[in-house]
């Protein structure tokens, strides 16, 4: 298939019907006018807008996020922003008869449910400049201002962002939060407005390389090699509306590398699985987990806002991946699955046992501290030594600990692998070696993560 | 014991007594009117000088090595010197009826066996000053010199520097050949010049620090840390009679810290043991080998000048161990045996096989490689992945090689580990592997050495 040929149907997918365009337009405007009506009875002095990619009109078939903003004035107290937002969200709800629920970003929003449709309402700042936002999300609208006008002057890039949008989701980079550490929506309509299409995004996008990609629509700064200084990190895209920030920081290394290395791919053989991945075919579960040595750790969370949850699980994962690392086991690598209840901590390692013996390094021999350590080891405990190796006095000596659930076990007594989780972990958790580790939940979804997790093959490439 | 009881008791050993030195001083004569004869004989211009430790009278009793060069004009060719420096020490062999062997240093010289002495005859340029030398013996005259006009002036320091030799005797550190890579007997009478006594001396290394400590006995560079700055080496010892040259520059980091820990051990506890080594127990081998994980190489190698063996060998452990540790296995150390003609190569491992699965990296996902790596794994051999971590592919594969004698094998086959070497391993080597690495020679002293190395500790050493 050629490239035009699969971004043809791609765009067939989606760019919105006519018909769907006029269902999403209704729910806006009855939210809309809900709140309004809201902030009227409550007697609040807002402005409700629609923001993000409905207002942009960038968003995908099927797959669309309605953001409305209250705006305040910036005399508004935090905590009357909050408290009046919330109440104005609610009401509305009411009069529409939708669900809802509270979510937390800077601060704390409410998502309704309006005809199946999720309508974020966000309390926000309405200020005259994004260099004087009194939080992240003041920013927003000068986003939404931004990219509409852009595209009000090129609006054949609305297609081309929608197919962006769908091959970052495609790929699993899709999204800033830190489950993801990808790309946002945002993100990728200043890309798209760059580079003027899909296709050459994709082309400029195969020969990136971290830490050396700099983009400044706006041509804030004159050097763009003094941006690089500036912002150390993989890819930088300043903000047009503010140069401080660079819009792509939250892209990790392995989000920006899996975005290079599927454009590099998909240049070589396009395909639509870089936008719709197949249904993956089901693997032999226990076989994989009998030839690897994989170790879990199940304990149980309480609910906690996405990117704290998530925040909190990556540093649990280095954490115990540098403890496992430090007790003398290679770690290949290392894999979280939450159903929001439960949590299940994965690590591949070289072994699930150490050798009995390992090699102990002490102190140099010119250092005070060498008495304490000849005392010690002569007195019993070393199989060799102690003996001189480089400037240090080394002894082999008995490993104390030799199974990973021994190592772990430790750990997890020992170490603070962050403020939730060690408390979870402390309440009680469960671990699981070799083929045990399919039983660590029963949730379906689980067993097809693992096995996916173990396969580690990325269903766009292709040889 | 006292360290003052100690010294005693050592110098009762180590000073000569009157009828030894009698019987040592009639030989050096006899040879040298020997070589005088033999040059006469022979119309060769030459003059015969005694240097070494018996002209600076710093020799330890029963433990004597003669030197006598025979030092020509700095007009006589380089090829002359060698042909008639021999000549001349072969017809004093025969005039004496002594036994000889040729020898390699930087040029070849005699060692003669007169009345059960060794005596090295070695032919050399008499040149004005050491700057003018031409090859490194050429300097040994100065050196004799200038030890004996220092030691003259403070003739008490003579029995100070027998106690530091056998002291670097006892703890293995005596001799600057690339086998011990220690200290040579003019280093040590220097630092005793340096310091006034055995005991300060100790008590100076005590302190010492590798590549942090610099003597200058005369005084030839005015800035300490410029002399650290040009000579990179563990020890600096500014040589009195050439500014140019380290003394101590043949130390290797461990021989200097060897120094350093026998020095704060002999502080603490001071011992005969430090000096004269006692005899160690027997150790049970085989147990040693099963509770460890050793594997030994055995070939056969020609005679060679012993620097040049000893070159050979330690770059031979050097890449092997190399070579172990990219394919996976972890050295915890490596040694060597020889008896001149078997040569057994022994590393100890963490483990004698490694685990099934490897975690390989492949090219960044930047880079033009990435299309080999990618296709090469997609059609077999990857157990998972290709996946991307940071910004390189990766996979998880099958190890092609499980055991240390497969590993070893290939490295052999493919791999020059010097020249000398990899040549007699071409001819034909053995593998031993375990227990049976007591097997790899019949010689009693290799199972001794294989012991002590294994058990790897100092006989000095006490709690």
């Amino acid at each position: 298939m050629s490239i035009d040929e699969v971004l043809r149907e791609v765009l067939q997918r989606v760019v919105p019907s006519a018909e769907e365009r006029r269902r999403v337009a209704r729910v806006v405007d009855e939210t809309l006018r809900a709140l309004e009506r809201a902030s009227r009875e409550l007697g609040v002095n807002v402005v409700a807008e629609v923001e993000g990619s409905f207002a942009k009109d960038t968003w995908l078939a099927g797959d669309v996020d309605i953001d409305i903003f209250l705006l305040f004035s910036p005399a508004t107290p935090l905590d009357e922003l909050r408290r009046q937002g919330l109440l104005v969200a609610r009401r509305a709800a009411e009069v529409l008869g939708a669900g809802w629920e509270e979510r937390y970003a800077s601060h704390p929003y409410l998502t309704l449910k309006v005809e199946g449709y999720s309508v974020d309402v966000v309390p926000a700042y309405r200020v005259d400049s994004p260099l004087e936002i009194r939080s992240p999300v003041d920013r927003t609208p000068f986003h939404t201002m931004y990219v509409r006008r852009s595209l009000e002057e090129r609006p054949g890039l609305r297609d081309e962002v929608r197919l962006l949008k769908r091959f970052a989701k495609g790929i699993g980079v899709y999204g800033a939060e830190i489950r993801v550490e990808g790309f946002s929506g945002y993100l990728l309509e200043l890309l798209t407005l760059h580079y003027g299409s899909f296709k050459s995004t994709i082309e400029a996008a195969a020969k990136w390389r971290p830490y050396r990609t700099v983009i400044d629509p706006e041509h804030h700064y004159g050097d763009l090699r003094e941006v690089l200084r500036k912002f150390r990190e993989p890819l930088v895209v300043i903000d047009p509306v503010d140069p401080r920030r660079n819009v792509a920081s939250p892209v990790s290394i392995e989000s920006m590398c899996k975005f290079i290395a599927a454009s590099r791919a998909f240049l070589r053989a396009p395909s639509i699985s870089f936008f719709y991945p197949p249904e993956r075919a089901e693997y032999a579960l226990d076989e994989l987990l009998r030839s690897r040595a994989v170790v879990a750790i199940k304990t149980s969370i309480p609910r906690l806002p996405e990117d704290v949850l998530w925040g909190q699980i990556k540093r649990a994962l280095r954490a115990l991946s540098n403890g496992l690392e430090r007790a003398g086991f290679v770690v290949y690598s290392s894999h979280a699955w939450t159903s929001g209840e439960e949590l299940v901590l994965l690590f591949e390692l070289e072994s699930l046992t150490l050798s009995p013996l390992e090699k102990h390094y002490g102190p140099p021999v010119y250092s005070d501290h060498d008495v304490r350590f000849i005392s010690k080891y002569l007195e019993g405990g070393a199989v060799a030594g102690p003996y001189i190796e480089g400037d240090r006095w080394v002894v082999i000596r008995r490993r104390k600990l030799h199974s990973v659930e021994q190592a772990l076990a430790k750990l997890i007594s020992a170490y603070n692998v962050g403020e939730h989780i060690t408390e979870c972990l402390r309440r009680g958790y469960e671990i699981y070696v070799g083929p045990r580790v399919a039983d660590a939940s029963a949730n379906p979804e689980y067993r097809a993560r693992l096995a996916s997790w173990l396969v580690r093959r990325y269903p766009w490439l292709s040889s």
